[in-house]
């Protein structure tokens, strides 16, 4: 049940430590949260039913430096981020292995390939050839429309592009051959319900 | 095929992108190399004859401050590491989610139950439940020898051992229950091998 304080603000509750990637406290409405942050708490709370264990991967950063100061934590001095060679979520959905990234875009009516990268694009081909589920999750943020899409067609557009062909997905291709994801109080983004239509 | 320089150090392969955990070139030798580093290299070898895709994650960082200085990439100036929620390696084979962390001994006959984090056992036991494969690679450094064994086993002995039970896993339950894991030049820690034997 959601409590709202009376100035109409969710009631904001302990962040849980399952989580391993979000740093700060997981706010438990719906106002501006990012689609990561939504995925964060949908995911936990696939975790908390017991329905799938699916995770966002760390951020990879490259470490230079660390400190080691006597008596505490060791304190990393210089690091950089760098670009993940996979996708950010994975996990385990009855007894199969999926895989996803989920991205959102400003424009009202396609999404700039821009937003991938080559490697992902790959590693999704490389999952499904293993027989693993992989996918793209996308929001229009305009209207908050999200969507999943199945990697296959990231994977036509990708290589149109390198061809000479559009540089985005259009939003109509997500209407015809993706699947609109329902959104909710919990699970906030329930995709699950869209991949137990689409690929079972 | 294996080149060494004349002074019997082996030759250092270009580092491949492929893999964005190892920040280091990769040694294609075997000498002094951790189990980590093992696992890297065969990981990327099972990636590149299209076996398998299994990564190893990013360490978790809890990230402070970043600089972003004009011209040139953000700068993380303040980080921390954090415990991991999850297990280091999962991905797919032959359709299946796969799963597992890899630690190494240098007691002869045991491995301490405290190379393992509590998280990580409920980890498995979730990823178990839900129809993944789940297991612990453990090498004995002193003798090199490196077994694969189920998590049931590992969970089994963290609550005996949360019971007032022993705190460690006899190097003898390795040899009675799991399984060697064959090592060769390339795949190094050829642990699918096994994988296919046990839960195929």
């Amino acid at each position: 049940m959601t409590v709202f304080y009376p100035n109409g603000q969710p009631f904001k509750a302990t962040p849980r430590s399952v989580n391993n990637n979000s740093d700060s406290d997981v706010v438990y409405g719906h106002r501006g949260m990012t689609l990561e942050e939504d995925l964060n708490v949908t995911n936990r709370y696939y975790l908390e039913v017991d329905q799938a264990v699916i995770y966002k991967k760390p951020t990879p950063i490259q470490i230079v430096k660390v400190d080691y100061p006597k008596r505490s934590a060791a304190k990393i001095t210089e690091a950089y981020f760098r670009k993940a060679s996979t996708t950010d979520y994975n996990g385990v959905y009855r007894g199969k292995y999926i895989d996803f990234e989920a991205k959102e875009t400003t424009h009202a009516q396609y999404i700039p390939l821009k937003n991938f990268h080559a490697h992902q694009v790959e590693h999704m081909k490389k999952i499904k050839h293993h027989g693993g589920i992989g996918f793209i999750i996308v929001k229009f943020s305009q209207t908050g429309e999200t969507f999943l899409l199945d990697a296959d067609y990231l994977a036509y557009y990708w290589s149109e592009a390198k061809r000479g062909g559009r540089k985005s997905i259009p939003k109509q291709l997500f209407l015809e051959k993706g699947h609109a994801i329902p959104q909710n109080y919990l699970p906030r983004i329930d995709y699950l319900r869209v991949v137990n239509k689409v690929y079972f």
